[in-house]
């Protein structure tokens, strides 16, 4: 029959690894059967009160107490283990091989000043207070704690945006700077990939799945689970994409995150599409109804961004097909900003309204992606405007324009005409059934669609979707040799096409650059990296095992963690 | 200045190709300015009165009329026009090389008896008449004519479901049927991808990009834009998916569609992961959070859905990648049913239950992607689990998992000891900051729960996913080599892991193979096709440039188009 002893302690600190390895020592001693050595929480109860370890004494503890619960053969056998609890914490007490361990942050920083970097893993309550601190020092942070509070969050965030600073976190499990991982990280190859995470096994998996693949990463930085919430705004996100956007050595920059707020989604892909390279988004079960948006693609899995983040950067040194320049801009004239797109096949005007959306704010149609968006009247043209031709309502009593172009050449006049129209996009359907000629019509009315707006002082760019195959009755390169000598830019994929009209029209009116108020400075990525480490130690370890300097604090709770003369403490230091 | 005289005929049916053609003929003529020949639409209308021509007659005609307006140099001139029309109309109606003409189906039936199709392109309003003849007829439908009611389509549909028969459109642009073309239809290589498209140009476009990648289709069947649609639910494309799933030349089924309603789009979801062939699904514009459930995968462009097709065909012949079989499931003891994931990282837990929502209908979580599956205790699993043991509430003053297997592996124990569970899914991260050798302890910790899960009788099935690389301190080898050892299967991607699992767990309770009542007899896509033809004459040239077999109907329509008349010999027909 088992005996149970425990006991409890207030006020102690001790990190997690060292109680893990008390509790594993008791366990291993003469007569030991099981023994429990946890803080006081709910949580822990319910585990102990599952291995049978919950005495009223353990029930008893607060949050903050030490619980030690020993189970043995014998009376004697628990009360001796009890009894060796002291011995065995002071043993352990020499982890990290550093002589002098700095009781404080100031203290730690004089031993390291080149220290870029606090490493902050004490328990959440204590944990905002050291990182402010280290702020202070003008230390970027990497904050390990969970367990705080989401205004400390806010707060932290928004002072470290002042001072040009980085706040990793709270709850960052990982980050790989400068090829140093901190917290969990993977040894993971040098290469041309920055990794930006609100995720820390996201990070994880992605990064080693691009190790796996043979490529590598220029560094991997974490945000904590909390940064693209509504509230938080992706503060942090926000200053790692400007960070990577002006790193000479990413060339491809990945984004990973659950699904944030629709504002903060908005947001991050603005910023993203102006960084200049290509950008992989998987915000993990966010349901995107395109693929790709100018330089940024959407996957869905960790092994899919991975994938299509290593393609990219194989792509980057041939130049990534769809990212051709897009030049000529002076030729249009003033006032010139709109796309009319005629087309006869619907499904084909489905797809460009759908493309088109990531490119363009607003565009209408006779047969809308969303009724907001309905043209009052299919003649008439409005802003960005796509008009499906082959719509019941055209149809009713004449042929449909697959094989009589008449109402299409007459709708590419009156859009030709038109002072703010700058890019016609037409669909030319080849193939059984459809007009035997297209070309031959199309042509000659694109030509003088053209010639008109030149003799008006503008410049009509008219992009082709030719749909057919090299047996087709019509003859395919004929087609296209018409269409190409009245001066259109012919495209067989209406894919390409559209996407190609969508980075024109945004070339007329380009994002406004994303502007962070204090950009940090790049040095922080390319700086050999040291650290200050508050909390666990063997973060410490890691860091010394990797090659990094680290300097180690023998941190203990202000105040003795009494909420009130921290409380005080803290103000004081604010002077 | 010049003279406008128009004309209007009522109850004249000519079919559009010969009034466009009239038209221009008419143009032509010496003297004439422009020339339009319409029926008296108001959409016709509206363009007559933008090119000038809408004269007080041409305003006064009905939907049903046929209007004639010509525009000369002088009164005399326009007056001549007009009296040609009759002439040219006569001149044109010898377009078929086709002696004799039959006036109803029955006569060209009996000319044709192997016809297997009927081409409908007569006026909407007359085309549901049509194609119901076709019907009793016992043949195929290819319904190109729009502006048919809902209520016609669904109940020729359902006419021809009873009957084994089946009827594309309307509003079907295009087909494919055993190297011919229907409708609309580009010339594309045989091959072994069937399409089935609830779109006509989506239907062109990506069976032209096939045929530029090298690769070809065996059938692209269209189903009419409206057949997914909530009130017809998908009758047309779940007889296509039956059939492309019994066509043993079909390799890869591509299913292309504006966005269904959700309804319809689980049907035939559910249908496609039934058919036991990869599926390509563009349900363009769906916005789905996976790319892959099982053999379904989802593309957003025409193009993807191409690419993803053609390269499914060639993974076919060398077994695509995930598509392993699932043996040895006769291990398993009646009763044993459930996954409990048992996750260190956050993500990874988040992922699994990303895409396990396409293999399982529920699955709870203390991190659930939908609150509704929340676990009401995160210590006690229910059905499929998955506990991210990382989570805030286990990791209060306690190491996280990735430091401390003990929680871990009291959960594992506790699951295994669970004779309704079957799965045990975790994760293993490696890297700095991590345990340095957690094989060392969840090896043993496996081995254990297997060998009591044997012991009475169960088989328990574990995959572990080790995170991590080649460089990391743990060893990667060594702690896969463990865990295998332990009787674990090891992969190394989340996705991947996760997938078996899916797939393991469906091939318990698989899906109910999908029931057409009547279904369709695979000769319709492997006898050389023949034809009826009612309507556009254009359609029944190019069945016949194609060397398929086509008798064209001199369609007239009935009663004179009298609406009442109509009504009488239909109802006298059914009986």
């Amino acid at each position: 029959m088992a005996v149970i002893k425990a006991e409890t302690r207030s006020g102690a600190y001790y990190d997690s690894v060292i109680l893990m390895q008390l509790q594993r020592s008791l366990a291993a001693l003469p007569g030991v059967l099981d023994a429990g050595v946890v803080m006081g929480t709910e949580a822990n109860k319910d585990i102990l009160d599952q291995s049978g370890l919950l005495t009223p004494e353990a029930r008893a503890a607060a949050a903050d107490d030490l619980v030690i619960v020993i189970s043995a053969e014998t009376a004697a056998a628990a009360q001796a283990a009890l009894e060796r609890v002291d011995e065995l914490l002071t043993k352990r007490r020499r982890g990290v091989e550093q002589e002098y361990h700095p009781k404080s942050l100031e203290s730690a920083t004089q031993l390291l000043p080149d220290a870029q970097w606090v490493l902050v893993s004490v328990p959440g309550r204590y944990a905002a207070g050291v990182a402010r601190q280290a702020l202070r020092l003008g230390k970027h942070v990497f904050l390990y704690s969970d367990n705080v509070s989401l205004e400390d969050e806010i707060g932290l965030k928004q002072m470290a945006l002042e001072k040009g600073l980085l706040v990793m976190g709270p709850d960052c499990g990982t980050a790989i700077v400068n090829g140093v991982g901190l917290g969990f990280a993977n040894r993971v190859r040098r290469g041309a990939i920055g990794i930006v995470a609100a995720s820390g096994t996201g990070l994880q998996q992605v990064s080693a799945r691009i190790h796996h693949l043979g490529s590598g990463i220029t560094h991997a930085l974490g945000t904590g689970g909390r940064d693209l919430s509504e509230a938080v705004g992706a503060l942090t996100a926000h200053q790692c994409l400007d960070l990577f956007s002006r790193d000479p050595e990413t060339d491809v920059i990945v984004l990973v995150s659950k699904p944030p707020s629709s504002r903060v989604a908005e947001g991050l892909l603005s910023a993203a599409r102006s960084v200049g390279k290509p950008v992989v988004v998987d915000f993990i079960g966010y349901a995107s109804a395109v693929r790709q948006v100018g330089n940024v693609r959407f996957a869905t899995t960790f092994d899919e961004t991975a994938e299509l983040a290593v393609r990219l950067t194989e792509d980057e040194g041939r130049k990534a097909k769809g990212r051709e320049e897009i030049t000529g801009l002076d030729r249009f004239a003033p006032g010139q900003r709109y796309l009319r797109g005629l087309f006869s096949g619907g499904t084909l005007a489905y797809e460009a309204q759908l493309v088109l959306q990531g490119y363009l704010p607003a565009l209408y149609s006779n047969a809308p992606l969303d009724k907001e968006y309905r043209l009052s009247n299919s003649m008439v043209s409005q802003g960005h405007t796509i008009v499906d031709l082959g719509e019941d309502e055209f149809t009713v009593g004449r042929l449909h324009p697959m094989m009589d172009n008449d109402l299409r050449i007459r709708r590419l006049q009156q859009e030709a005409d038109d002072p703010e129209v700058a890019v016609i996009l037409l669909d030319v359907v080849l193939g059984y059934g459809a007009h035997p000629d297209p070309a031959s019509e199309l042509g000659p009315a694109i030509a003088q669609a053209r010639a008109g707006a030149e003799q008006a002082g503008r410049h009509l760019e008219v992009v082709a979707v030719v749909v057919g195959t090299d047996e087709d009755p019509q003859g395919f390169d004929a087609q296209v040799e018409q269409l190409r000598a009245a001066g259109a830019r012919v495209e067989v994929s209406n894919d390409v096409a559209v996407r190609y009209v969508g980075r024109l029209l945004q070339s007329f009116d380009p994002n406004p650059e994303s502007r962070i108020p204090n950009p940090l400075d790049l040095a922080v990525l390319h700086q050999p990296l040291a650290a200050i480490n508050v909390g666990l130690e063997s973060f410490a370890e890691s860091l010394t095992a990797q090659g990094a300097r680290v300097v180690h604090v023998d941190w203990q709770p202000p105040a003795g963690g009494n909420d009130r003369l921290m409380a005080i403490l803290e103000r004081m230091r604010k002077q």
